[in-house]
């Protein structure tokens, strides 16, 4: 588990430029990150939310979702540290990763 | 697998009564339920959604949810029928059973 420590500057510009790439983008008004991920139905949605919980939970941290049907809208902040953190760009790289 | 029907009328009214019971409320703007639901940590939180899941796939019906950490908002309403229905009820009451 990894200590999370807030992205600014020239850091966080790289993180949040490669992270646009994958379709992550800012958060209006919050320093956080936000996608929308669409599967085919339910059952791959919530398989993958399953397996995104595994894995949060075992960084202890954990994700922000709102699941309707095949969708699933994640939003990435990292409380402790009132914004963007490290921890929230791994998240998103294993989201990203599960998801294929 | 049950066809939905909406609720209308004193079937709607007595429907909402009895879930107002177990603290469902009419979302405003929309004829729909919902209710928060507040866990212990994470793993209970999702642990709760994962049973609800397979229940909701089971009756091919499908809430619209928000988690953050530990707490789950719940809004229940049935597509097919352009607001509340028969299932919305039944999935309600199973969702309130499996959260103890």
């Amino acid at each position: 588990m990894t200590t999370p420590h807030k992205l600014t500057g020239a850091d966080r510009d790289k993180a949040l430029a490669a992270l646009a790439d994958h379709g992550w983008a800012p958060v209006e008004g919050r320093d956080a990150i936000a996608k929308r991920f669409v599967f085919s139905d339910f059952n791959e949605a919530f398989g993958w939310m399953t397996r995104v919980a595994l894995v949060a939970e075992h960084m202890n941290h954990h994700p922000e979702w709102f699941n309707v049907y095949k969708t699933v809208e994640v939003t990435l902040a990292t409380h402790d540290v009132g914004g963007l953190s490290n921890l929230d760009v791994a998240l998103a790289s294993k989201m990203d990763r599960l998801a294929g």
